[in-house]
């Protein structure tokens, strides 16, 4: 008999019978979580079911769940052969979802979750709410599943989870003040158990296991009131970990509180002046704290991320001090929470300064394979802004321990801060998160959320990856529109339709593209060219696209789900988008104004309308739902001059006073050539669009430099050339732009090469010289790059041909070309992206075609992901060979970069990594061959042009250029 | 009996008899000019005196005036002994003016006034207005003289004018569109003698003889209708000239006019290709107007200033044809004008390109010494902004023809042109000239005055120099002041009481030095630095006050003076410095909404309104006197982008939007330091000022950066420092800034070298660390320089001693201060100023003393006069001397320095130019000694730091630093 659940059975409990049959054996937090799971099906159904453990007052439909070895049903079911726990015995966090017939008398089918472990049973009742349609967010932000009538699990069904991928995954609540910090005090009073509760479920219901709490001026363990944080974690089956600067189970801030002339911890956090006082402190924390799970972390730091020792300590000094406290450390944890160090969690950071002391160096050993880290978890860590740093090699990937990656989707630093909003990009964390798992960091995931909110989206895919590597990992190439699809179904299902489900998904890949290519608050007048290729107009379009439809579903969601719709969607979209677009305006307001022209005044007008919109965006997001997520829209955003918000400076409003005659400027669009035609100064300008073969469609546009009435004429000096106008006014108020296009007919040209188009203004004649010189690609094969205008830019997707190649082993080495993950288009990764490939052997290549201008020296710029290197050799190598030269095997880092250096803080903010070498190229067809070598390497465009002729400035680069079958 | 005039007299002439003699004999123009004293007359007596040559009809006091040669009465008065006129005659323009008794029956008393030429009666007859206090300016700028009851001249008065110093005194109408060129089409309908009687009134008032009239699209010769222009300037003894490239009597549009494919002159400007056309065209110029008074232009240029020939052609090619061109110029002139050529004046220009034709190079003799230009007027010329180019070498200066200068009051050209109001400063024009006078050019002397209209100041100057150099050349060091003094009582002597014209002379010299400085078309917002050395607030302040002062007697001036109050000071005044404080403003905006300061938009305002006041006096220019002075203000004057106006730009306003929160920055006066007290960041500041011993007071500024109420307290940690505040409150749009003055108690301290003051903000606390380290001065003399800041600022007259050498003739070598000359304070030059000094031998040297900080080596920075080199070595040297060092001899120009250059382009922007030399200095007291090596180097300031460690940056150099007994 099918289990089924539905409205009547719930609504009449008391003739019907209990839903749930609850355990007193139970752990108490599984059977909290089952209240939650309760009150997601009164959700659904419109009426709370309830538990009893009185069998007979059992419904005819059960649900029975349990947790092997403190069960006493299960032991009972799996005695008389209904069920078969052997399958789950023993394994991490696994559970069976079964549906059995008739397992207690009175109850005709029963829904049977028994877990592993209490996560495994925990996860299994949340299964039950994700199969109902409730959304993992369902409390956290308040997505209203859809109604049902009934529900109904087939008889048949038997399903057994799977092991999570990663042992400890969890994320990091950080960098909680202004945001986190105001929100806690109004809703909750402060850092207590009341809030911590829906954290935990958060980080349940997405199938994590693992957190480090709030901790810039917050003590979990003494906050609870008390220990209740601790208490409540440990009894939903959390466990609890701490920064890497937090040894021991006290958090950083406990020890300023605690320390003091008169303290037993004594006044310094120093293990060689108060070796005494900090032990005592680490070995409360052990008493206090080691009954709980917890991964403890070991190890030492300085106050306030500095070094641990002075200056002036040598390598060997800071390794010996750094060993003397693993060892104490280890010593107080055997005494105070288990003699079997192997059986304790511990992590170890490698974090910054810490990182060399591991490694050490030629002279020194580090503390690599030292036996006081034999089981204790290595973690690792990104540049804080996504990149991840040196990963296991082969050798170290046998670790005992195992490794862990701190990852972040925020961050509280240089080169700039970023704690607002959301501004992760999904294939992003899936090219980074994939490789670190590849590298054998398998056992602790671990990401810097913030202040949380509107990280929900990535923070979901993040722990997704982390539970389930088999579906959303390596094999998943490509799939992060997938998730993101699956994603939008979990929260706006029941609500929205296909089709604005899929406006939903633009909206959520768009604007987390648009923040890929620079984050919100990285931003500044400066970024994007203001002219060059269109950039900022182009970008300028495409957020008013998204913004658009952000309003469209605005208006149409209903309120019960307005406010999921506002958290999830909206408030990161606009904020993002309404920012990005602030400043573009900046940039091309600050541009217009020194050219004269009127329409910055225009421009300046539309920045305020933006930090208008800003703040109202802010206000607004503190005032749904009744304040319930307010305080977290307060992070300051905008114009950041240091790292962190200090002095941060609103984009200047450039306005210009109108010229005293009648002027008006020509530009030719998407370059920066300007002319007002004066006879004496530059009034020829080069319209060069229509060199490429392709393209029949460009403009230039004409602008006022004053506010009086001002004519212009537009004349062609052939029939193929033609204008949209050849005569307009301008007033310099209510219209100070024409965007003229121009058109070419290739068909009635009879062997012209130029034409011409000249602009008449009130005091001047601007002659735009029309190039259109035809070229005859008839010879060349399709994907051949055709060089019209000076340089050849491609996209890497564009290659001619790809080329595997074989290990040793026989394992295929491959390029693949990972979708959407490029600035603007897509990139090409090697796989296995562990393997260092050697070029001419084992190492696959993409092949592309060219064909220059002229013969003779080129250079050759590669756009790369601003990738670290995975090991300490601080090299990034790939090889490039043109035609049948050798093979140049190029570092594609600047010399000497280090993480935290002035190239690394560029390449962060930037988001690329630029390599430029030189190549020689001749007459006809150039091969440009592109070999993987070492892991991390990531093209997304090739840029091509004659030595010392670099293309015109920009950020994306230059606008991909004409290939034969564009 | 002494001369009278008096009211009475001319009131009833009918019965009291005529007051002016006049022959039928005299020359026209000196009967036209007679009638223009008698108006004079008029103005100062309120009656109209007549003239009669019937001698009954003449009243008791009559005035005489004739020409030697042309005046029967003279030849009859000195026959009878009555005069003398031996002591005029055959001598160049001048005058006997005296009175004398009883010339005719019934006259009692006659003043005579008997020129030894045309000219030479008409200075007569001028200097009889000036002797009533009729301004020379009374008709070109409405110049109303007072009115008097009588005057008088003693009966024994005799007074023969003196030869004047140069021969040909002029000037040149140029660049006359659009303000000149609208000015005489409104008023005259054209270029025609209706015109330019006007313009040879003002002339001759002016004691000038010679003129270049308008040429951009003019043709004197054709214009008056036809030749009247021409024959009212012969008639009035006007002698005709012609610019540069325009020779034989030819001007420059004429060719224009006159050639084409069937003309007889042909349609080329080309004597290679086109001989035979432009032989005629000369031809016929000459026939034309060989019968005037001209100095003939010879040579030849090609059109609108470029070269002759083209860009392949050589040295000796280029030479060759313009001996060619020459040769056949003094054939032309001796057929058509005079076989005598010796006795035909004529100029041959070097400029631009035509210089090293004359020079030629080592290989290539150039026209120097050639038999054609024996008798030649050779002009040089200044660099177009000022500064004198090469001049007559000793051996040149034997050349029998003689020089002449070619000077700029204005320009249309590179850099940047400067066409629209006077920015020329007496002192310069004196130093220059002077120079000019002593090496010889004494010929010619011709000013560039542009539209004239703003130059009558300097142009008085110019040719009263010319007129009288005995009087106000080399020997009238430091006279300018005194000059203008008597300038402006000729103008307004009768109108403002001393008080009052003392105001105005401030408003002269302050304007001018001001624009001295930098002339305010070449102004733009990043001159002056906003903030260092307070140098833009200092400056503000300033023009504040002249701008008040000017004002203050516009409201004062009674109808009848105000047209000319107006035109020759208020509106220069105001025009030039209102500019000037627009971009102050604009730098002080720029800067200010760089920090975030909400001052930056009430300074946008008042950049508008700087603006609007700049149209509102144009206008108001235009309107006075009925259209006077109609289009003289029309020439663009803001924000040049290119050497002319196009694409000019009014300054950007920059506007900012308030913080999100109250947020105060604080910046210490003077300094870029600026600081918001972010812990995180820069929070400490430096007021250095006590620094210097005699200093008590400094100050700091707080300032907004939102919109909202903001407190700021500030505590002193030392008695003895005293702020004018403690605290205080800014709202950010009434109140965006607020100035804390700092005082220090010396006599409180007790051994502290600093002291703190910390200003706590709303978000942060700025402490500004007060150094005050007490030096002891005691043991060196008087005016040694003592480095308390890093770096020592000394104005070049602060030396310690100057020392003159002597010839070997015994000529005395010595330096001169030359007051107010410099942009700071003054300048030191020596003399004579024609002279090569040797250092150690006969070279006039300056001492400095000094104590720098540390013993070391320290860079040496001269700030001289951008003085151009006299001869082609392209060098000017002076000799440095540190203790007992070598004396180390420095050019002090740029390597490779040439007029047109890039760095000649900034020093002429500048007015300065910069030379940095190392020296070597020890502990305690040095001693710099300077020597004058070559003629042109004028000192103004030096500057000493520590090597590398430049001083901030700033537009006029660092404020003087301490001395002792400063």
């Amino acid at each position: 008999m099918d289990f089924v659940i539905c409205q009547d059975m719930l609504k009449n409990a008391s003739t019907n019978g209990q839903l749930f049959y609850q355990e007193k054996e139970a752990f108490s937090g599984v059977n909290k979580i089952a209240g939650k799971v309760m009150h997601d099906l009164e959700l659904v159904f419109g009426y709370a079911p309830q538990s009893t453990n009185d069998r007979t007052k059992l419904g005819k439909h059960t649900i029975i769940y349990g947790t092997i070895g403190h069960s006493s049903i299960l032991q009972e079911l799996e005695e008389k052969t209904m069920i078969d726990l052997s399958e789950i015995t023993g394994k991490r966090e696994v559970y069976l979802f079964q549906v059995i017939n008739q397992p207690i008398e009175g109850v005709e089918s029963a829904l049977l979750i028994a877990g592993s472990d209490k996560r495994g049973t925990i996860y299994g009742l949340f299964h039950l709410s994700e199969r109902l349609g409730v959304s993992p967010l369902v409390d956290w932000s308040s997505v209203k599943p859809q109604r049902k009538e009934s529900f109904s699990l087939s008889e048949n069904l038997k399903y057994i989870s799977k092991e999570p991928s990663v042992r400890y995954r969890g994320f990091f609540i950080n960098d909680e003040w202004p945001a986190f910090g105001n929100w806690t005090m109004k809703n909750f009073g402060g850092f207590n158990a009341e809030m911590y509760d829906h954290v935990f479920e958060l980080l349940l219901r997405l199938k994590g296991n693992y957190l480090w709490p709030a901790m810039w001026s917050a003590r979990f363990s003494d906050e609870g009131p008390g220990l209740e944080n601790a208490e409540l974690a440990d009894e939903y089956g959390v466990v609890m970990g701490a920064s890497h600067h937090e040894p021991c189970l006290r958090y950083g801030e406990e020890y300023k509180y605690l320390r003091g002339e008169n303290s037993i911890y004594g006044d310094a956090w120093n293990f060689k002046t108060n070796r005494e006082g900090i032990t005592k402190f680490w070995e409360d924390g052990l008493k206090r704290s080691g009954k709980f799970e917890n991964v403890i972390t070991v190890g030492m730091r300085g106050e306030q991320d500095t070094s641990i020792m002075g200056k002036n300590a040598t390598l060997a000094d800071n390794i010996e001090l750094l060993r003397d406290v693993i060892q104490t450390q280890n010593r107080l944890i055997q005494e105070n929470v288990n003699p079997n160090l192997s059986e304790v969690p511990r992590m170890l950071a490698f974090y910054k300064e810490v990182e060399p002391f591991f490694y050490g160096d030629k002279d020194t050993p580090g503390l690599m394979n030292s036996e006081e880290l034999e089981d204790v978890i290595l973690m690792l860590c990104d540049d804080n802004h996504g990149n991840l740093r040196t990963l296991p090699t082969k050798e170290m990937r046998d670790h005992k321990g195992g490794y862990g990656m701190y990852y972040h989707f925020d961050y509280h630093g240089g080169p700039i801060s970023y704690e607002w909003i959301n501004s992760s990009y999904l294939p992003k964390i899936w090219e980074q998160m994939t490789m670190a798992y590849d590298f054998g960091i398998r056992d602790l995931w671990i990401v810097n959320v913030g202040d949380v909110c509107t990280q929900e989206f990535p923070l979901s895919y993040f722990l997704d990856m982390a539970y389930d590597f088999e579906k959303w990992g390596t094999n998943a190439l490509n799939k992060t529109d997938l998730y993101t699809k699956q994603w939008i179904e979990k929260q706006f299902g029941g609500v929205f339709g296909p089709n604005k489900m899929e406006k939903i998904r633009e909206l959520l890949t768009g604007y987390t593209k648009i923040a890929h290519n620079r984050r919100p608050e990285h931003m500044n007048a400066d970024v994007y060219h203001p002219v060059n290729y269109k950039e900022t107009d182009q970008l300028l379009a495409r957020i008013d696209y998204l913004l658009d439809l952000a309003e469209e579903l605005y208006k149409q969601v209903d309120p019960e789900h307005f406010p999921a719709y506002f958290a999830l969607v909206y408030y990161p979209t606009v904020g993002n988008l309404n920012l990005q677009k602030m400043w573009l305006l900046a940039g091309k307001n600050h541009y217009a104004a020194k050219l004269g022209k009127m329409e910055a005044n225009k421009l300046s007008e539309q920045i305020k309308e933006c930090l208008k919109r800003d703040r109202e965006l802010v206000e607004q997001y503190h005032t749904i739902e009744d304040g319930k997520w307010y305080g977290m829209g307060l992070s300051e955003h905008i114009g950041f001059v240091h790292w962190n918000e200090d002095e941060c400076q609103y984009p200047i409003l450039m306005n210009v006073m109108p010229a005293s005659k009648a002027r008006l400027v020509v530009t030719v669009d998407g370059t920066d050539q300007h002319s007002e035609g004066s006879p004496w100064h530059k009034n020829k300008l080069y319209l060069n669009d229509f060199l490429e073969p392709d393209v029949e469609e460009a403009s230039f546009t004409i602008s006022s430099i004053s506010d009086l009435q001002a004519e212009f004429k537009i004349t062609c000096d052939h029939q193929w050339l033609i204008c949209s106008k050849t005569s307009g006014t301008l007033d310099g108020l209510e219209k100070t732009n024409e965007k003229i296009d121009v058109k070419i007919n290739r068909s009635a040209m009879s062997g012209e090469t130029e034409g011409s188009i000249v602009v008449e203004t009130p005091v001047g004649t601007v002659t735009i010289v029309v190039n259109a010189s035809p070229i005859d690609v008839s010879n060349f094969p399709e994907k051949t790059f055709v060089d019209t205008k000076g340089f050849i830019s491609i996209e890497a997707e564009h290659f001619i041909l790809t080329q595997e190649a074989k290990s040793e082993q026989g394992d295929v080495h491959k390029f693949e070309v990972l979708h959407v993950y490029g600035k603007t288009l897509s990139a090409v990764k090697a796989f296995p992206t562990t393997e260092y490939f050697t070029p001419g052997k084992d190492a696959p290549y993409l092949e592309y075609q060219f064909v220059v201008q002229e013969a003779g020296k080129h250079e050759l710029e590669l756009y790369m992901q601003p990738s670290n290197p995975v090991s300490n050799d601080y090299k990034i190598l790939c090889g490039i060979r043109v035609n049948d030269d050798e093979i140049n095997i190029v570092n594609t880092l600047p010399e000497g970069y280090r993480v935290d250096d002035h190239n690394w803080a560029i390449r962060v903010l930037d988001n690329i990594d630029r390599h430029v070498s030189k190549i020689n190229c001749h007459q006809g067809i150039n091969t440009l061959r592109i070999y993987a070598v070492s892991p991390g390497f990531v093209l997304e465009k090739l840029v091509i042009y004659p030595e010392g002729k670099k293309p015109a400035n920009s950020y994306l680069g230059p606008t991909e250029t004409y290939y034969v079958g564009r």
